[in-house]
């Protein structure tokens, strides 16, 4: 049986950190045990925000890359691709645009609240309005069965769906699928500081961090501001530092806490314990980044092999589209 | 000295006819003489209006160009291309996309009128509203020094420069020239109906209108109502056929209008005469589309030569603008 199609993908707006590595890239490397995977670097996407300092794009594209293969992202077995690099993803989202009703993405819930959220950049742009036309091109062009996302992203794949129903009707045909959401429930995890972790916090732990600046970022960490002494007992619940152990160490978080509690647990060991344990968890990640990189020729070579399969992939979509529409 | 270089298109949504002729196509045959001409099938734009049946855009394109041939465009002095072949087009409207506030192209002026205006098909849609960024990036992707344009398009062309100032302004680059207006003054044709002159109306004249077609047309339009028999006075200035004389034949129309307002010229004769005119000039145009027609793919060659050369040209300015935005 052939394995059903998985698309996703990440803007290459900054270093990948721990946020990515729970929220998505664990999920990945699981996926491509029962999925046809195509992971997009979204690079189109990311202009759309960073238009205004454009020139990291690229950096961060490749950069993005040998986290994925430093985390387990296989090519042999999942097509890794750049969007900018296959044309047909534009083609489709003008088509897509021409058949979109405008008050179908003024309308999308997301795109509202980070008018509001996002101060530091200007995002009243034409282009940002189409974001969700352009993520239904992605994945409609290579005809996904299923796309991971998280609740917030529901909306967007929800539009996705509409976009093909509405070409199907339009041209009465059944050429779109509709692509399942598979929702998968990540552990939340905050910044160091307490805040959503974000590169724009200035508050995150990145895969290729080193191990002296994490420990430091780690011993800085707020634990449970009314435990003064160690012999006041803590309280996990309500503790930054306790929510990493429950996130990456789950089979050692109830002992942890409990010891906590019991005041046998001081804030500054718990927090060397986790700077240790993070430090083996990324270790094997750093090695291989810095292998990959010693060898950059290489990861272009594949990142050029993956564009050439998801081209192959999308003209053939694009081909039973001219039927439809012969431009 | 090097020619400076014009840009100009016409969206392939009909069979081109009389209006086309006097409004554009008569203006780009002298044009070709000092500026170096890109000519575009501009079917991206059409698919914007025409989504809902797209089957008779491809069909549109080429017969659109071989009106183009007939009436006198030079393929060995002009580039002939169509829009959609050469993907740099779809990939500075990206990239103009990303950077251009959404109440600039709200606020185009065309915009709403044509919202208020096309009622037989809906065009509120993102691609739409998104028309004039398009065009934007055609005109600059060729760096074109001038575009010839009505006095309706010039908001249009004013958007085109404000764009390339801020592409320009944000990247601290000189990269985008401002392409100036050749506003042409030309002749208003209305319909046979005496509407203006468009496809919808089923009024037109077109350039492959064959002989006994145009003679029945032109004997059915209306002259002057106040002028019941032969004997009474004419009035030319309010006569629609009176109208065809002054665009398509000036040389003569003083005279012609002097004996209607003289009683000398009947309504019929006037009539018969047009159309035996008409005949005359269109006459060479309908032979040559014939000849072209029976050569088809001398014709398909040469605009696969054109979008080769058009897409030397877009490439050119693409280089540049990846110096900036590297994807």
């Amino acid at each position: 049986m052939t394995k059903k199609r998985v698309l996703s993908g990440m803007r290459p707006t900054g270093k990948l950190h721990l946020g990515h590595l729970v929220g998505a890239l664990d999920n990945w490397v699981k996926l491509q045990a029962s999925f046809d995977c195509f992971f997009m670097v979204a690079d189109w996407h990311a202009l759309m925000s960073e238009y205004e300092k454009p020139s990291t794009i690229r950096e961060y594209s490749l950069d993005n890359v040998v986290d994925w293969l430093s985390v387990g992202i296989d090519p042999e077995i999942s097509t890794i691709f750049i969007q900018s690099q296959v044309k047909e993803h534009l083609e489709l989202n003008m088509i897509f645009s021409c058949l979109t009703p405008l008050s179908w993405v003024e309308r999308v819930p997301t795109y509202k609240e980070q008018l509001k959220e996002i101060k530091n950049r200007d995002i009243h742009t034409y282009g940002f309005l189409g974001y969700p036309i352009l993520q239904a091109a992605d994945i409609l062009i290579y005809n996904a069965d299923a796309v991971p996302v998280g609740l917030d992203q529901l909306p967007h794949l929800e539009l996705t769906r509409e976009i093909g129903r509405r070409f199907n009707h339009l041209y009465k045909k059944d050429l779109f699928k509709e692509p399942k959401d598979l929702l998968t429930s990540s552990p939340k995890l905050l910044g160091v500081d307490g805040r959503k972790m974000s590169k724009s916090y200035d508050n995150t732990i990145s895969l290729s961090e080193t191990s002296e600046s994490m420990h430091g970022k780690i011993l800085s960490m707020f634990t449970d501001s009314t435990r003064i002494h160690k012999s006041d007992p803590g309280h996990p619940d309500k503790c930054n530092v306790h929510s990493y152990y429950n996130v990456f160490f789950p089979q050692d978080a109830a002992g942890i806490a409990a010891a906590c509690r019991q005041s046998q647990l001081g804030c500054r060991d718990c927090k060397e314990d986790l700077a240790r344990r993070l430090n083996e968890l990324l270790k094997p990640i750093r090695e291989k980044r810095k292998e990959l990189l010693s060898e950059k020729k290489k990861i272009l070579n594949l990142i050029e092999k993956g564009n050439l399969k998801a081209q192959a992939a999308a003209s053939q979509t694009m081909q039973k589209i001219k039927d439809v529409i012969a431009l």
